[in-house]
């Protein structure tokens, strides 16, 4: 873990700078969502029911700085369940400091040590920056993803 | 629709069939699971509690011949859940006959109705026959798969 | 090989036929080229000259069905020269029959009695009746292509 | 073009520093060549002949930094050749100045001055350094290779 850099589930008095850090990353996807996706989100992330994501704040020296949300949900090939990593994001002002690293371990050893062997997480095929990190700390699969909306 | 074919929820009396359509579909994916495993999927299929895999069956003029499971979970991006489309089985000897895309549109629909206006799904790069179908009844996302188990 | 299949080099004769696989050909990666390149083409192609493309003609039962265009060039990683196989088709009236192989394996054997041990082709990633023939004779390799043309 | 940088041809006094380039090269591909395959090169490479690879050198401050090896030949589609860059290579001491960029800037110039409107190359789908790179000077196509050698 570098030196400062504290990973911590979201509280409630992070509203304001997870809700920076999230517009960024949605950002990067070039996307956006609504003023009430901000808010359900941002309660749901907060509850400890099964079936809500979850959130992990990176803190360098005391501020906000990543943040990670992750999901369990069942796994039709074994017992256990497994854990979606949907959204991980780093301030870019402290990039190559190794906290989107420090994220990912943090919610696999989390999602381990709640019974789930198994983080899985998608990414676009030239996210090249993204996957410098996914290479060394996972494996990438052969599969692509299909959606239908229509 | 298929003549002859009807796309209807699995019931406790499709046990072996299950069983020997998802087998096949596992050992198409050169994988397999534990007899623990079946009976516990088959219950939590079966079973109507949020968080579990939904299971249609195709019935081609009686015998079924496709398993379809899914599976609804949130989605950050949306006030809606998405609907997961794990695993989409064919009997090979019935190929051909629009039973894959019938499940699809079957589990689409269904997601719809429940208020769920995605539905996606991951298949390996290289399942051509596959994905000459996911190409006329969805679209290929640019995103690609990262699994963390050690 | 095939019964009642013959490949052999394009001859002055084929030029009709000829102009009519390579046309189905151009159209199934929808474009087309100008009459001057027809010409050109074909005169290149019945040329011996070094640094030309050659051809062979598939027939079957005495009836063109399929095309290969291939050229030797250097390769800088060895003494020997590559062989590229620029356009590959077969007419979709007699798809199954193992034409396409056929000619893969001909222009293959043909570069390796040339001295030249290697053949290679590209194929859009999506081209999933070709990927599923190139991957029985070929290895995929993990290359991608880039294009300057401005 | 970054100052102190000059791209001209390779020249016969550049047989020591080519070789070390060339060497760091193919090691970035896990390969080697043998000793014969470099005497034959940098000959073939001096070269004027028609379907010789030609070669670029990168001078920074009077000191090879780079080199880029690159092929014309014939193209089925158009009346034009085609130019084909097959090695690209820049110190990694002197990454981030630009020089890989204005290599294939140059090759490309070059090539449009011979009458030869493409260039084209292929690098690994996980070359994600490379790939920043070509993303910004050229256009990804949809196209992987496939090889045969036995």
């Amino acid at each position: 873990m570098p030196e400062g850099l504290v990973i911590r589930p979201l509280e409630l008095k992070d509203h304001e700078e997870w809700s920076r850090l999230w517009t960024a990353y949605l950002e990067f996807y070039e996307t956006s969502v609504s003023e009430q996706v901000y808010e359900i989100s941002f309660n749901r992330l907060l509850s400890t029911d099964a079936g809500e994501y979850n959130c992990l704040i990176a803190e360098l020296e005391g501020r906000p700085v990543g943040i990670a949300h992750y999901l369990y949900h069942r796994f039709m090939w074994s017992v256990e369940d497994t854990c979606y990593l949907m959204d991980l994001f780093a301030d870019p002002q402290v990039r190559g400091k190794g906290i989107g690293r420090a994220l990912i371990e943090s919610v696999f050893q989390i999602a381990k040590q709640h019974g789930v062997p198994t983080t899985y997480w998608t990414t676009q095929e030239n996210n090249y920056q993204g996957r410098i990190l996914y290479d060394k700390v996972a494996k990438r699969t052969p599969f692509i993803v299909y959606e239908k909306d229509e």
